[in-house]
């Protein structure tokens, strides 16, 4: 489906960039769930643009839940948020109807939808999408939190600058890692590295220019057992709802790409008895998956999130109606990284798609008692 | 759905390694399409063990449709396709039941199904489930070459060896390479590098261990404006396909990774004005994708292929039931890489996806007549 | 799933009887066409509550679109459309949280979601959520008739009073009939007959009591070879949106339950050719669908719509709380008879699922070129 | 989805008349259920055609497992049964590919897939079809079983013969007629009745003509709480089932189209507390369904099957073709009554709809813990 996605529990997408309201619909929630609307802004919160780092477009982003939520409860029926475009400059686009901008969906969109598309700003393959994504996300990670789920995302690597590594080899180093990530405003593990990280987004934004980079994702607490062999399995789950990210142009898990690097007595993680006397892997090249499957281990993963398409600097285009090249130098206001928001995205579709695995394999394990 | 994928064209998969049958139903079908038997048996024919290179146990692998095909062309309802397994050993498996191999789905299946998984050869998580795959992607395939699209893959690295890189300043000449990669067993563009990989598998073979790699796909011939925001991305449905496959620990389209290390400045693709009067980019660092949706520009992306975890060197694992320790020299008959038979599984795949796809775009595209 | 449906087009509904706003978004529309907004507004007005023969809960069911519209048209990405609560007393449901009102689903609702449901007015089970039906299946019916289908429903029967029949055996005849349902605020072909049902409304409502009846519905236009074997035939996809409706229990299609009295003999239609040279059915006992697909002949079921659960009457209940019971005398403001106003939904549910079926079919349909 | 349906269980149907072979794919079972292949032959039985009753094409509908089932145990992945065809007589068909029989779906099928259909023996449109159905509901009904749920149907009417009705006021006898039901070939409470009804089937045998009835189907044993508001009511998912069986023209629910004549005050079934202190009603109209979703009552229901269209008697049609009239005598074998074999499948159908219904409650009530 188009915009709508999950099986047990659903999102539903709608809105434009600078349309009236944009939102999201959840199905499925469980009934009863008293959601925490302090770590839910939070999570919006991580996602804003803000300072020298980001867009000069400041949304406010006010979450307002519409049904489904009844005495600060979930009732069990569809959750709807909206939120507000407020903050909009139509004008600032109305020349670029015809003007293709590169590295964005302009083309194809008039391809698709013949000129019907609203080109405001992206319109619908906006990032402003992910602001409900962020919300509905941030509901069921609580809900995973509750039942033992801990996830956290850094940016692994940006234009070269490689943050530090997760310490895998102690538990509450580790939780102490990602708790620090999840407090963050900007997500790096290193101080040092985070500084630098910022003063490359920075400097690229005095040059009219963008930048990339890699996140990396961890979630601990989730049992073994969750995924479904063939189509359901956690990473083709997990990949289909980060690259319907906009700017998701690579999904890994584990030791990812190395893989091509290693013999298979190197990659295989070999088993053993741990600490508490439950079965765990001595490495985790797998990523905390085999077979598709959560095999206890934390679930790793990276996403590389492309340079932002709208930068100032004049590139070569097109005219869409008049078939004339045209030099753009892309007004409105941008992002010089959009990485750091994307960390919130990418949580908030980690923890959908972890939960509507394991409403999946709850489903069928119901039976089995 | 666990084993059921698609929209408008679905696959059902089933089956297991050393069960009777392994199978597939594709539904969803134009009627009246007359399949090329041998086509489709060429397409088998690629994903075959041979010679050194591969496992021991060859399949004959005869694809037997016994739905949905009358006087040789698709009635438009299912078309089941049954594969026998013929050469089982499954005593080979037996002393495996609890000792659990190290990179495979063993543990997590024992987590999952408490026991009751067929877990003779890997069960259904098998490399043989792919044999049906094939065979559905290769019907698929025909109804896109029928329609103007085309299709290669090639291994792009394999264990630090390089391919040479497909030619896109020159359509003859990919063309050229794309059918080349077709009609051969070993998917390298370059002869010496092709032999120097093989070489390096048998190596491995020798070594009582195993390599993986890289596949870079291509697909010519997509009209633009396929693929559906947010969900249905072109990169999402791609992505949920080939991670479904055995092995598959990361996919990337277009510079993928890469764009983690360029300027935006750099990473959009410039628009032009092409020789015969269409719209297209200079460069294709976003592989032929924008916004989720195809650009008229090649497809192009990344499959990494882990080595296979069957190996026969020991390696450190766990007996399930007594948790004591074990040492795992693996017997059976094993591939010391799949990589060069995946390629035939990532083909099919792709050309189920985008067929799907092209499907659910035209659907709409018949009411805006 | 729970609150979506469709497959190349889709609903997602929202919202409860006395919450802030219901919605719906529909996704999947053909981009570019332009909405009769007063045509639309026609729609909800033949739904609406009015004189005696309604609630007195008199909403203006504003219908509010904010995405998926842009200048008079569709975009192609997801339409929401949201309407305000606002004649909402809730005060008046405060004292029925736990006096189970009986042939409501305030009983199955509390076992479902155990106290998190928002029981006010009946909550998401309320008639409230048509409204956004209403507008979709709108749209969805301008759609059909820029294709040639013309739809329309009567009210067959209201407590044993029987309405004219459709005259099937002239066209014209019969297209008068339809439009004149259409425009008509009470559904009944016969003015007689209408009168004397809307009578039967009134004094049901004086006896603070309610009636039920058989809506019928006709369908002209739609081209033969839409519907699905098995599972998506036009049977079955009507009948599943036809059974979500509050108070249907009841669907039949052509003769319906009467083809328990007939021989196979009188119930197959002979087959001949028409005046216009199409293969045509001499009778229409299978009410224009064969083996779940279309035979280009009307479209005819029925649809049972029983009295209103909310009496005035008292009537014997249980306290769900105290185990107790209660006689219940309900509050607030009801409809004597919803089967006028049920109309429309049952329009609009019938053109949604039509259109979703003639997608289906062209979606493949474009590879058999 | 065409030839699949469920949510978190499906089946996958595949098959023609006189293909080489039918089956279907069910996928999601709990993993470790020990199915019982004598209780899954008696629901066979109960479907297989024998003597003046039904078609003289006699199938052995030998049930064979491929997949999905280890050491007599379902394994959690894809659980594959195949049946032979092995009765047919092709020639009986060859004329009628042109020739149109009435009531059935070949001019339909024609319009739809262009003379691609194999119409021997209406191929993926025939009843031969619902055998896979019913050896999968076995196994559903089996797991329901498990968990304390009975069902059972039988003839409420035929040709004007009415049976006698189950008996509700008393737990002991209602589970003794359904007990009686099950084991019963022909499917009627009243063994006079019964008798009666086989006379005027075997009556319009010799007439070369065919009748229908009305199945009524009693499920008791399901929890209060299952189906979803607003697209998965209970009524929706089964009323989708049914409708896909072939014959099936109208499922009624409770009282069903009775409700027309009936007021509110008669049609609200009051509530009280039962003997066990459970909360129950006195009535059951709403066939123990309220808003979509079991109440705990007993879930009723009623479904009309239509006269047998293979006809012997001559009638009139027309050839495809050539567009002239023909008179047809279908030759080949057919039922005189279908009613009592189509039983067996509503059984089938009943089992798989609350099963998945029930796996659909139970994957949110997992985490509402």
């Amino acid at each position: 489906m188009k915009n709508t996605i999950g099986e047990n529990i659903q999102l539903t997408l709608f809105g434009e960039s600078h349309g009236e309201k944009i939102g999201v619909v959840i199905d499925g929630l469980p009934a009863g769930f008293e959601i925490d609307l302090e770590k839910l802004e939070w999570e919006m919160e991580k996602r804003k643009a803000k300072g020298l780092l980001s867009t000069k477009r400041h949304e406010a982003d006010q979450v307002h839940i519409v049904s489904g939520f009844f005495e600060g409860k979930t009732t069990g029926t569809p959750l709807t948020i909206l939120i507000d475009n407020t903050n909009t400059r139509s004008q600032d686009y109305a020349q670029l109807k015809y003007r293709l901008r590169p590295g964005h969906a302009d083309f194809a969109a008039f391809e698709k939808y013949h000129g019907a598309q609203d080109y405001r700003g992206g319109g619908h393959f906006s990032g402003r999408l992910t602001a409900p994504i962020v919300a509905a996300g941030a509901i069921c990670r609580q809900i995973l939190e509750a039942h033992g789920v801990s996830l956290a995302s850094h940016i692994q690597s940006l234009h070269g600058i490689e943050d530090a590594v997760f310490d895998f080899t102690n538990q509450s180093v580790l939780a102490g890692q990602m708790d620090a990530l999840n407090k963050a405003q900007f997500p790096a593990i290193d101080e040092k590295t985070s500084r630098l990280m910022q003063e490359t987004i920075e400097k690229a934004a005095m040059d009219l220019d963008s930048v990339g980079g890699v996140l990396q994702t961890v979630v601990t607490g989730m049992p073994a057992g969750i995924g479904e062999p063939f189509f359901d399995s956690v990473e083709s789950d997990l990949s289909h709802l980060l690259f319907s990210i906009p700017a998701v142009k690579g999904v890994s898990f584990g030791a990812g790409f190395e893989f091509a690097n290693l013999y298979g007595s190197q990659a295989n993680d070999p088993i053993t008895i741990g600490p508490d006397g439950t079965i765990v892997t001595t490495t985790n090249n797998n990523g905390g998956i085999n077979g598709g499957i959560t095999n206890g281990m934390p679930i790793v993963f990276q996403t590389v999130i492309k340079p932002t398409a709208s930068i100032y600097k004049p590139q070569a285009s097109v005219n869409y109606q008049t078939k004339e090249p045209v030099e753009l130098a892309i007004k409105g206001r941008h992002d010089p990284a959009i990485i750091h928001r994307a960390r919130a995205v990418v949580d908030a579709m980690t923890a959908f798609g972890l939960l509507d695995l394991w409403m999946e394999h709850a489903a069928t394990m119901a039976f089995e008692k």
